[in-house]
Order: structure tokens, then sequence, then C-alpha cells
């Protein structure tokens, strides 16, 4: 933003004429609000692409964007917030502007909100969803945007999840240290490539074992994913749903992310449904990447006495096989803890389906990567198929009370309730046999459109893209 | 300590004649004393033994420590902070003392000194030795106690090492997840004897690959490392020196470390020279317990496609080989970064020295066990040697400004400049040219002693256990 806003700046003050922070219903200081929103809980910036993770609201780049924006962009008091913690300003008109706003007390909170951001020089190149339940205690990160020139990644409808500022699953970010010159110099390092690039980095569908456009950048800089909906205006089930039909030449991928807060659990949780409809058929592996320690499963698995690279290109050669096994029942489930907190995966899986604990680290002589894992949902032989998940975060740990509360998901059954060409409608079952349906409309996301299905004999009307009955 | 306590306040009230809380030169209210003081800087107690990583001065066992501590042992003011952190009291009268000090303003700061704590019921059972640099900026913790009973692992000489509540090279502490009902109902993991315990799982010698007295109970408890001296006096230059004797028989071994804040170095470093001498030729192995990430080596190493565990037993069996190389000159250095933070190991090797990458993680199917690395020295066909390393912490990097400030070890040379049967001298010098030197009194620790030695056409005159002279 630094090099826009300070040009900006001089053409507003030695050419007025031009209006240039009046140009495209103010374009430039409208973006310094979007950057905003694409930070954590505590003002880092969300990893998307080639962003180094730790890079926050807090640096030289953003007290000048904010400084700019607040000065000429109508003193917007919530900026005064964001201006309070960089506890720095410019030395100029807009830095006074500022700590005048300041020292009158007019600071208020800056509110994050559920965001929509389009992609694209006419905005009309897909885009990147945030969706934030209560004061961030959740934050989903949906990306089915544009290539993004060359620091993209082939990640076409990735997500990563946040509680607070704490990464849940994570996107890799960049294999880079920036500026550590003991690391290559602190530019690029091959594994930006081989690996943090590569479509298997991330928490979205690999096909075959390749990456989207085959890691082709010209190929992927022609295409981009397409929105289907996003719909925030309930705090309690926020969607967005987005389509990618190049990715994969005969192939088109349509996921579908909800945070939802439902009344019998104690968080909100993320439903995670990706439809694939293909002419051909394949193998897909569907990975999260997971951050803290393995607690639980429900499957049998096997462990290799020997850890090898699971693939040998595409990303695949850099993550190492650490258990494999199939689903023993209807739902996969995956219980893990990090920083002292619970969360579970519960994933609908068919008996072929392959379980797969993976870590990054193979072929990385250099010790350029993190040590990593994931675990990974693998559909082999598969034409058109539906991958629904949900990602729980539940309870807390205290090695001071030594308390373990809420351990465990509240998840009895998860199961895809209805699935043909129009509908995909998926049922969550709690411990105490309540249920509730999310149905999605596939063909249509007017949100005037009235809708009417009945599954399993009962019968379920409603209007819009979506519905969530809480039973 | 809490039933000690509370047993002890309840003789004090019903049989005041015991004297319970004089017995032994006041040892159960001085050992709370000792027990703040084996916290770090966020107050989490350091994980010796079968220590929980985590658990704190702030539970509830501490808090009725505190207060009956205050409150019978003299209310001393320093315990008032700690109570303040805390935010809790007991609803009795010590509680009640505790509450009306903090009222009336009396609380002072808990100043955590560099102690020594000797072990065993007479205190003649060897000890553990805490060394802190300033506001606990560099922390050293050193364990040369007796067995510990049950809770004991085979840890003789051990360290681990703190920059303020982090830590630089761990104690991996235990293998259990203390009540988490999915990890083996709370209790122990079979991981805590296969690995936890054993003494390639802490930063010390192993010889053979065997871990101190085989690991077996009955013959630990029997022995203990004995002090050869402890002198935190000088608050730049701190030094604790045991000596052990029964763990492999026939072995000695003599470790010395000192905390040492160089005027020419940004921040304290430690210096750890570990005497061995042995009837036989054995293999030594001396790993350290690195956080974080491998920034650079100055040697060369091969790095296997797969990975197998680098032995079959005493916890050999959970680690894997992730590299191993030789020395490509007289000093191993390995660059690592954590927390935003740098950090060098600076070893002195010989050429047929084996250095080796390890990692966390073999044969453990259930994922009982952290992914943590270490880097490894390796002896082999070894009868008497010196181990002379430098773990020195320095400089720091910021994702927010992209700044790698002072990311290179300020060391050009560690050498072994005299070794004989009665002193071990080691010289430093820096990357300006500046030398220092430590010299080790081997066999005599008396601080009045004094000694003349020369060291390359240098003498030196000292009294003391040793000298560090700043040329």
């Amino acid at each position: 933003m630094y090099p826009f806003l300070i040009f900006a700046e001089g053409l507003h003050n030695v050419r007025p004429e031009l209006k240039i922070l009046e140009y495209k219903d103010g374009v430039l200081l409208k973006s310094v609000g979007a950057l905003l929103n694409l930070s954590d809980a505590d003002g880092e910036f969300f990893p998307l692409n080639d962003g180094q993770k730790g890079m926050s609201y807090y640096s030289r780049e953003l007290v000048t964007a904010v400084d700019i924006t607040y000065h000429f962009g109508g003193n917007n008091p919530q900026l005064l917030s964001i201006a309070e913690k960089q506890n720095r300003v410019l030395l100029d008109d807009s830095g006074l502007s500022v700590a005048l706003g300041i020292r009158d007390g007019r600071a208020q909170p800056f509110l994050k909100e559920s965001i929509n951001l389009s992609d694209g020089s006419d905005g009309n190149q897909g885009g990147v969803s945030v969706l934030r339940y209560g004061d961030e205690d959740l934050t989903l990160v949906f990306k089915y945007a544009a290539q993004g020139l060359s620091h993209g990644h082939y990640d076409k409808l990735s997500f990563s999840l946040f509680e607070k500022g704490k990464e849940v699953l994570q996107d890799y970010g960049l294999a880079r240290f920036v500026n550590i010159e003991q690391k290559g110099g602190g530019n690029y390092l091959k594994e930006n490539t081989t690996w943090a690039k590569q479509t298997i980095a991330h928490n979205t569908i690999v096909q075959n074992e390749t990456s989207h456009f085959e890691g082709r950048y010209e190929v992927g800089s022609q295409h981009h994913s397409d929105l289907y909906f996003f719909d925030a205006a309930d705090a309690d089930v926020q969607v967005v749903s987005a389509t990618e039909k190049n990715a994969y030449p005969g192939t088109e991928m349509h996921r579908t992310m909800a945070l939802i807060k439902n009344a019998n659990f104690e968080k909100p949780f993320l439903l995670d449904i990706i439809r694939i409809n293909s002419h051909t058929e394949n193998q897909y592996d569907l990975p999260f990447y997971f951050m803290g320690q393995v607690m639980k499963v429900n499957f049998e698995y096997d462990s290799p006495t020997t850890l090898s690279a699971l693939g040998e290109n595409n990303g695949y050669e850099h993550l190492y096989l650490e258990g494999a096994g199939k689903p023993s029942s209807d739902n996969a489930k995956f219980l893990w803890m990090d920083n002292r907190k619970f969360y579970t995966l519960t994933s609908v899986t068919t008996a072929s389906d392959e379980l797969i604990f993976t870590r990054i680290g193979a072929n990385d002589p250099e010790f350029n990567l993190r040590r990593d894992a994931a675990i990974m949902i693998r559909r082999m032989d598969t034409k058109d198929t539906v991958f629904v998940s949900v990602v729980e975060p539940h309870g807390s740990y205290s090695p001071v009370s030594e308390f373990a509360v809420n351990s465990n998901s509240n998840i009895a059954s998860l199961k895809v309730a209805y699935d043909d060409e129009d509908y995909t409608a998926v049922s969550i079952e709690d411990l105490q046999g309540r249920k509730s349906m999310f149905i999605l409309s596939i063909k249509n996301a007017s949100a005037s459109k009235e809708h009417r299905l009945e599954i399993g004999g009962s019968e379920y009307q409603w209007s819009g893209p979506y519905s969530y009955i809480e039973k």
C-alpha cells in the first residue's frame, strides 16, 4: 500500500484536479480498510500467497496508510484506535490529524467485520472472504481469488482458520526468511516453488497429486474462481460459497464454508462442504494442516517404521507419510490439542477412503521448512463426490489446574442427508440427539428464490441459497 | 508441598510444642522459597524429572504454600508480590494476613536469585543449581541431584536454558498429558519410560547409547552426583561445577557450566565444559535440544531420503536421524532461531566427531511425543576427553520491520587452551580478536587455594577454583 498512498498524497497535493483519492469510488482509501480487515486478532495479516507470517499493522507502512486514510478519508474514528496501538504517527499533516484526534478522545474501537473482498482490477475475478464470529473468537479466511501475479499460490478454494490470533488450521505461508541472510540471502528459497506454492501445501482439494493449473503460472493467470454467494447477515450462520472450474480441466469444484453458532455447542464451528464433479475418475486429496498435537482418532492406522516421502513432485516430495488408515465408520474423527484448547475434525467418509497423517520436511536438507503436520482424506477412483467436514473448537486444558474441560466433540453423527444436482443437505446430530440441517441450493444463489425439498420424509421450505435449521 | 504444609499448619495449631515449623531450621517454610526459585520468568516450574510443563505458582497448591509461608514465616513482603499475581488467598488466618499485607501496600518484588539447592534428607546428595543473569534474561538450570524416587529421570549433569520464560534448550519433561483422558486415561504413557526418563532425552552425556545406571532404578537410587563448587558471587561470571562417578562405572564425568556476561558480547552466554575420564574406550553422545528452526551450520552433512530410528533402545528408538556430518574445522557452529531471537552453539570438535541432527517421533504410533529437534555431538572410541561448548544468545528478528539484527555469532574461535589432570583452560576469541580465558582447577575447589599456570607463554595466577580473564 505504501508506494500507492505516498504517490497519491503527492498527486493530491500538486495535482488536485486529478482527484486521485476519489478515483474509482475512493478505491485507494477503501483498500486500507480492506487491508486492516485482512488481519487477525493480533493485527497480523493473514498469510495469503507469499505473505510472511508475523507482518502486521504495526509496520511502518501501515502507520503511513492509517494516517493518510484518516486524514484524507473522512476522519474515521475507528482508525484512531489502530493508530493508538501503533503508538506512532507520521511527521506531517496526516500524522498531526491522527494525534489530535487521539488527544481529543475521539478514538473508537476498530470493528472488524465479516467481509467479502473482490479480486481483479474490475473486482470481478473472484475474491477473498473473511467470516468472523464474535470478537474474532473464530475467523475463517476463504480464498477464491485470481492467481495473484508472481506471488500467487496454486490454492483455489483454500482456507485457514483462526481462534483469536492463533492459527487452528494454517496456511503455510511462504518459504522464505525475509532479510535473514543465513537463509538463502533472505530471498525466496527454492522450497517456495517446490512446496509453499503447490496446492498440497494448502487446505484444499488436490486432484491426482498435481497442483491447480499443473502449477503453470501462465495458465493460472488466465483464470479465477467465482463467488457463488456470500451471506454474513446472520451472525450465527455466516456462509460463503465459490466455484472453481479451471484448475483441473474437466473437473468442477464447489466449496461452501459456514461458520455456525449452534446454541447446543459450546463454541462456533466450521462446516465445510466440497462438491466435485468430473468427467473422469480421479484421486482427490483434502489435507487439513492442524496446529498442535494429535490427541485421538476413531480409526485404525498403520505407522511406518521409517518415514518416506508421500510422493515425488508437486510438493508431495516434501511430505513424510506418518501414518495411513481406513475409516472405521461413516465418520472419521480426529481430535487434537493446541494452545491448551481442543479441536475435533469430523468428516463424512466412505469405506474406501484413506486417512493419512503427513508431516512437512522430506527432501528439505537445509531445514528450510517447518515440521508441521496435517491429516488428509484421500478418495480414489472417483468422478463425482462430496467432502463434508466439521471443524469444531471445544473445551480447554490447564496445566496449572490440571483440568481438561469439554475435551470431546459434541457431534454424534455427521451425514450427507441429501445430494443431487440441485441440492446438498448435511445433517449434524449432537451427543444429546439434537439435529440440525444445512441445505445448500447448488444452481441458484438468488436470495429471493423459493425452495422446497423433501428429505427423509420431512419437507423443507426456504428462500435463498441455503437453509440452516436447528430442530 | 501442599500436604506437608497443611499437615504442618494443623500440627502447629494443635501440637504447638512440636515446633514443627521450626523443625530442621525451618525447612518446611524455606522449601517454599526454594520452590518459587525453581520457576521461570513466567512463574512456571522448571520441568525437572516428571514435571509437566506449564505447572506454575498460579496453582491452588502454591496459593496455600505462599499464604502459609507468609503468615507463619515472618511476613516476607516479597511473598506478597507472588500473592498479588496469584490474585487469590486462602480463606483462613494466613490468607487474611496476606490480604492485609497487600492492602497496606507492603508487597515487594520477589527477587529470584541464583541459587544452589541441595538434595537428599540431609542435604548431602547432590542438588540443583539455578544461575540467573539479570532479570531472568538468561537462566541456567543444572541438575546434579539424586534419583528423585520413582519420578526421577536418568539425567545426571543435565541442564536446560531459558531466556525470560522461554526455553532455549529444553528438558523434555514428562510423556504424559495429566488428566487428559484421551491420552492413556491421563496417566503416564509408556513413552515416559521408553523416552522421557532415558538419558538421551536430556542435554547430557550418554555413553555407548545406554542410559545412566543402565536405566535401573535400584542402582540409580543408591547414588547421586556431587557438587564440586557453586559460585554466583560475581553476577557477570556465575559458575557451577559437579561430578558424576557412578552413572557409568569406570567413567568419571565432570561438568562445569558458567553464565558469563562479557562486555564485548551483546548478551550473556553459557560456557559448558565436560571432562570425561574413563578406563575404557567409549562412544559419547552429547545432545542439545534446541527450540526453533535451523538457520545455518558451518559443516557439511548428509540428509537421508528416508528417516529411520537412530538406535534400537534406551530412547534412541524414538529419535529420527535427520542428518549426519563431520566438522569442517576445529569449531562446529550451529545457528538457530526461535521466538524471533538468534542462538549459536559453538563447540570444540575433533575431525572424527560426528554431528547429528535428530528429531523425536520415531516408534511413536500414537503421537504421544512432540516432534522436537536436537543437534548432537558424537565422539567415538574415546577414553578421556573434554567437550567444550558455548551457547550464545544474540540478536533478534522482526517480521514487522523485516530487520534481522546481530544474527551472527560473535565467537571467532573457541579452544581448549590447556588440559591436564589439574587444569582445563578454555579460550574464547571474538570477531574483533579480543580474547578471554576461563581456567578451571580440577582437583581443588577451595576458594582460598592459590593457583599458578603457564598457558602459551603467559602466566596466570589466581585463587579459587576458577579464573575468568578478559584481555
